[in-house]
């Protein structure tokens, strides 16, 4: 997608083939600013600090990772380096489960090739999954933006407004987005679309992502505090919400950004249509519901301060809370299946009970 | 209350009696700064931005502007006067109905008053209106006690945890508060509570005004983005929510902080006892429901923006959003009466449809 007038994805070999590049998200919107990873460490750390974040730039961050961890060892420590690069990586987060996903579709593929193949395979597994995942993106887009164009239908005289928490955007997979890809696929299809932004508490990635991509884009919105989108839906103001998923259990229950639950009552409660975008990749069928899934809690002090720019443009980081108050900070929650209208993946609109299509096949 | 171990109202007539001083609440929790208002337009000011704030003590505010815009006044001016200082008062802030229920008493009280005593009648009315809503704070603690003691019988080994959405404390009121009076009650019974305290975005009264006052009295409290409080009652960390109101319709729907909406849906969802504490002023009897309550539309700056404490202990103010991102800032939302699980007064707990109980006799 676009940046300045030109085109990006969120990660990409470097030009000589060294290391993998990564837009630093830490610093939007406020600077575009390119951060190198050039071994499994830094991969790990990017993860970690979400430099990169949103499942499916996880995976494909964690992908290159087991590659920059195997590309410069020598043939008989390839795979044992490659298992202890999966043990770091998937310590990174807990709760995304494409980063597990990602870094075991990268060791089976190494175990599978010929010694001396490995590091390749490496390299060619990490390429597939960030190409998988932007293909993805586009068919989810072309799914979705047939539910919006259902809604412009019945609304032609004026926008179709969709509210979206935290960023499911470009820039939390490879391009177009999860969440956002059926917006930008409206776009191009000439549907008006305006969307309510969640600012996204406590990183913000909603003011701070979601709105500096869609204004990168050129696409109308408006930044709303989390508080905010209940009463918008009860003034009639939303015509769906859009979210993506860091993790969705097999019967539907999806975790994503804290808060999302919220937007979800909310919009049962307006019977505004609750739609999860997401590609299969995010679905662990290993968990049967959302109970049992890992929910992390992170740093108190990204509750407590926050960065903002400051008068003449460079960024601080101010204290919101007294001195004296401690502050919990949950990452996600999980929203019940009982309360997504569907699910919008690569394989198309599904059910909340029919995620069982996407299952992987046994072999 | 105490702040750093001195009692304090919120509201106070200046030892020399020639003005009224409030805590300027702006720069709470950084900043203890008191100031003075000397005439009604200092007065309306003070309430318009926000350095009082509060429906009970935008009420008391109020009812001394009242006095400050006749206390030097010829006398045959003294009722014109007051009715235009009600006109500026009313229109400072739109939702909360304390005010120009403030302003009508005082005025009403004034033109039964007989002449050369208006300006008497004006100042012991607004002094009336101070008293009388600290005695309501405090029966609202009373009875809002019972309902955490009988939590506690049943949780012995355990703080009761209360959650609060924005500031309904005594910061908010003149002493004691409303949804924190039955807190400090019950501190003040022996019974162990911990209050998880909204940040309430845009303007952080939880995060600057609830967690400090909370920690300036010594009660265990952690503050939690807007986004935290449906996964905490998910995970049966929340026994009650308490909060205050700004305006409640006669049938019971409640106009609170925006964002108070979305905790009464998770409350409701998991089965937690939602409780609104609130002085019978806080009733709108002329509404018959929630659907008329006019709800303030606020500067967008103030979701785009927002001030802390930096290094060094200044305050700075500092911009979340890209330059080119616009932002909505609606200030309150409304429950419906059907998410109350009861409403705390001074005249005890009451059913959302037992509101009638609390109408002033006509006469």
């Amino acid at each position: 997608m676009i940046i300045q007038g030109k085109p990006y994805r969120t990660i990409w070999e470097s030009t000589v083939g060294d290391c993998v590049e990564v837009i630093d998200q830490r610093y939007l919107p406020h600077h575009v600013a390119i951060r190198a990873l050039d071994n499994v460490e830094t991969a790990a750390e990017a993860i970690r600090d979400m430099t990169v974040r949103g499942a499916p730039l996880i995976g494909a961050t964690a992908g290159y990772g087991m590659w920059l961890a195997v590309r410069d060892a020598p043939e008989d420590l390839v795979l044992a380096r490659a298992r202890a690069a999966k043990e770091l990586l998937d310590d990174a987060r807990p709760t995304a489960v494409n980063l597990s996903w990602a870094t075991a579709l990268v060791l089976a593929r190494m175990t599978e090739a010929e010694p001396g193949h490995r590091r390749g395979a490496a390299l060619d597994t990490a390429r597939g999954i960030v190409e998988q995942e932007v293909q993805r993106s586009r068919r989810i887009g072309e799914h979705g933006c047939a539910l919006i164009a259902e809604i412009a239908s019945r609304h032609p005289d004026r926008p179709v407004r969709i509210l979206t928490h935290c960023n499911a955007g470009w820039l939390a997979a490879v391009d177009y987005g999860t969440a956002t890809a059926p917006i930008y696929a409206a776009r191009d299809a000439g549907i008006d679309v305006e969307v309510w932004v969640d600012e996204t508490r406590p990183r913000n990635q909603g003011a701070s992502l979601t709105a500096f991509e869609l204004a990168e884009e050129g696409i109308p919105h408006a930044v709303v505090v989390d508080n905010a989108g209940g009463h918008l839906m009860q003034q009639g103001l939303v015509d769906l919400c859009l979210v993506g998923a860091d993790r969705v259990a097999a019967n539907g229950d999806t975790a994503n950004k804290i808060g999302t639950y919220l937007k979800a009552l909310a919009a049962a409660d307006n019977r505004v249509p609750f739609h999860v975008a997401l590609p299969s990749s995010t679905v662990d069928f290993s968990l049967a519901d959302g109970a049992s899934i890992p929910i992390e809690e992170r740093d108190p002090d990204e509750v407590r301060r926050i960065d903002g720019k400051a008068a003449g443009g460079t960024t601080l980081r101010v204290q919101l809370v007294p001195d004296a108050s401690p502050a919990r900070n949950w990452g996600f929650d999980v929203t019940p299946a009982r309360l997504v209208t569907s699910f919008i993946t690569e394989a198309g609109v599904l059910a909340p009970d029919g995620l069982s299509v996407l299952r992987p096949q046994a072999g």
